[in-house]
């Protein structure tokens, strides 16, 4: 690459935890600066196209190009061609059907942006947000689909930080299957992080992030811990490198500041923790028990992936990949309490679990400004709006949007500039209450 | 790793190449010196198991670990676990269904190994070769299928060198479809390679693997230039590296040595510039031009995935993996003369041209002891034998052999620690050819 800054050593790394690298606590959390959607449509920039590429639209983990915007907006589709990966497998059998009912009209409903006078469609929403993929479920029927930039039905889009609410499901179903107990302390399962901040959090506060971790995500910040704890996880060792390596190796250093129990704090390792003991108490990876408890039972047309570290574990955090269609089978089998015709995939319980939501007191000392009265439960969102709607929700503005009143799941893929929800939900969460309003209005008549 | 020899570094980038490392051409090639297939059982020994797995049971790349047999029987099962690879995707159908007539009775078929005097069984033979994975289609019935080691039937094993018959079965569609001349001169279509051994060679001496090239595959032989091959196509680049990168760049710097178009001589980089070829003529590269041609047609189960240097470019010579059952589905539409159900998929004259072969007389000149009367063809080698037989075949053992008058179709996966078809030549050909005249007495009864 030679359009882009050379970036630190440090920022590399970072790369592989699949979020940009831009320093987005210390700039105002809006699009401004960056070029709009249209401007940046990965197909027309060309990324990676050519044989070979010309030199200035090569991207690669080596230097952290991939993962900057607006590269990024390629990258998010053609993860698996950067990092290494494994499957999440759907099987050998015939994909599930999905029943469609296309209802155009959807684009001109419009919604009121959160601390934004001028109302908005639908449609518009989409750019705004620099969406590449939307489907929207409504009682287990399309009623929308559309793909934009380098998405299409036949590949798999990164998921970031979603990949949490997968990890946090399959804990909820040990849970209620009693494999896991969530009264139980972290170190009765894995002793190895005795010495660390986990040792005495339960598998509860783990589950529902309100551990008390000296773990900074400030990528601003060079002393942030999430630079070390991206360089374990990358499986590309730059010379010299030592220690720690992989996910369960740096999990065993991370310090405790406070006290357990007491506040929501969103902090990625929180997630790998709970993907060890989910590894632990099942004798499965994530990504195994993903594949047999929920992916091969669905469906599923493609095979999901999963980046991986060097030891083969998979990134329970935040290394997700999958299909837009497939996502909205996974939500809708969340949507009906874990039953897909018929079969109990996941204990009703467990869904209940999430739906019921966590803390709103513990969650409201985080200080999100647009997410006001949620709480965050077996690493879901909970809005507690009057539909009850959850979410699953991925740093580019990916998310999983159920909510059970509407019978609506939403399923977004995004690659928004600003590696923070803070700088879309203006015009996500208000634009998803007014589709649901819509739907249940239509389906009424 | 703890347990295996620390490697050379310039072992390391040859990995990815997808070979194991022993210096084959200096050891008798036989499997004397090894554990058997039931002692390297990649299973039993637990490779990449647990959470985390044991320090002496984790193969890395950075080290070559991976790929050294015995680890190397994991490891082809789970190549993308260890490299950046790229989907060849099939589509979003459901699967083709293979009829299934199994005959357990062919485990009994006995044949006579070349240079051995003792007979030996269809079913001793899958042990001797280091077997994967074994399917037999006998007009297009499954009448054979069995999985050991790392794989089964819901993931994909590296194929390794059969990857070079894919892409010359694109190119000779290509050149049937009058896309690609073979007659003319490679700089006609690449000018970048004006410079190198390629320049004055005919797109049809690179289809045949007739060209003249300074390039030795020659592994005990530190400067051998698949050294050089092999580190310019790995993605993880190691500090202070600097040209060429990607297979693409290498190709450029291949020097002549003799005259084109006198004798056979099998090197590998043949095949990375026919993939360049089939990229510049028909604007795909290999793999989307195998995903739009042929994966997406033929009801395939499972993705196939390839494996790709640092530019994104695919490992045309060698980095292919797929499904047993998969693989089975393209030996039979190329038994089929490029027909699916009533679709042709490639021009029949594309796989008329393969099976009659190159000229016999170039390839006697390279000197397989057990593959006398041979010859090689638009990168498939031709048997020559009295059913017509023909083959695409890794380096590790395994094939896709076709028999049109026995109507019969063998994929072979597999993991030899010999990383030469030599030592598993006299346990496989004879019985392949003694399979086929079981299958031709049974139906004929």
């Amino acid at each position: 690459m030679t359009n882009l800054q050379k970036l630190p050593t440090s920022v590399i790394s970072l790369a592989v935890l699949g979020v940009s690298l831009l320093p987005t606590h210390t700039m105002a959390q809006t699009t401004d600066n960056y070029l709009s959607a249209q401007a940046s449509d990965p197909v027309k920039m060309g990324w990676m196209q050519g044989f070979p590429p010309p030199k200035d639209k090569v991207l690669s983990v080596a230097d952290g190009s991939f993962i900057q915007f607006p590269a990024l907006r390629y990258s998010v589709v053609h993860m698996r061609e950067f990092l290494p990966t494994v499957d999440v497998s759907p099987g050998l059998g015939a994909p599930s059907t999905l029943q469609t009912a296309l209802d155009p009209a959807i684009d001109k409903v419009t919604f009121q942006p959160l601390n934004v006078s001028k109302p908005m469609s639908w449609a518009a929403s989409l750019e705004k947000n620099y969406t590449d993929g939307m489907l929207i479920l409504h009682r287990g029927r399309v009623v929308y689909e559309r793909y934009f930039g380098a998405l299409t039905s036949t590949r798999q889009h990164a998921v970031m930080s979603v990949t949490k609410s997968l990890t946090g499901t399959l804990a909820a179903m040990l849970v209620a299957e009693g494999k896991l107990d969530e009264t139980k302390r972290v170190t009765d399962y894995l002793p190895e992080l005795k010495n660390s901040a986990f040792g005495d959090a339960t598998v509860r506060q783990v589950m529902d992030m309100t551990t008390a971790l000296k773990f900074s995500e400030d990528y601003a910040d060079p002393k942030a811990e999430v630079w070390q704890f991206s360089s374990a996880g990358n499986p590309f060792k730059p010379d010299g490198y030592k220690e720690p390596v992989g996910y369960y190796a740096y999990l065993q250093t991370v310090k405790k500041q406070g006290k357990h129990g007491e506040a929501f704090g969103y902090k990625t390792v929180n997630a790998d923790a709970l993907g060890w003991l989910v590894a632990r108490t099942s004798g499965k990876s994530v990504v195994d028990l993903l594949s047999d408890r929920i992916w091969s039972k669905l469906g599923m047309e493609q095979a999901g992936y999963c980046q991986v570290d060097a030891l083969g574990t998979p990134f329970a955090g935040g290394g997700f990949n999958a299909g837009l269609r497939d996502l909205a089978r996974f939500g809708e089998l969340i949507r009906n309490r874990g039953n897909y015709q018929g079969q109990q995939l996941i204990p009703a319980a467990a869904i209940d679990d999430i739906q019921k939501g966590g803390s709103r007191e513990d969650f409201a000392k985080s200080g999100y400004p647009d997410l006001k009265g949620w709480s965050y439960r077996n690493m879901w969102w909970i809005t507690h709006n009057a539909h009850g709607a959850f979410a699953a929700r991925g740093v580019h503005g990916q998310t999983i949007y159920i909510d059970p009143v509407a019978e609506m799941v939403i399923v977004r893929l995004a690659s928004h500039p600003v590696a923070a929800n803070g700088a879309n939900d203006p015009y996500s969460l208000p634009a998803y209450e007014a589709v649901a309003n819509y739907l249940m209005k239509t389906s009424n008549k």
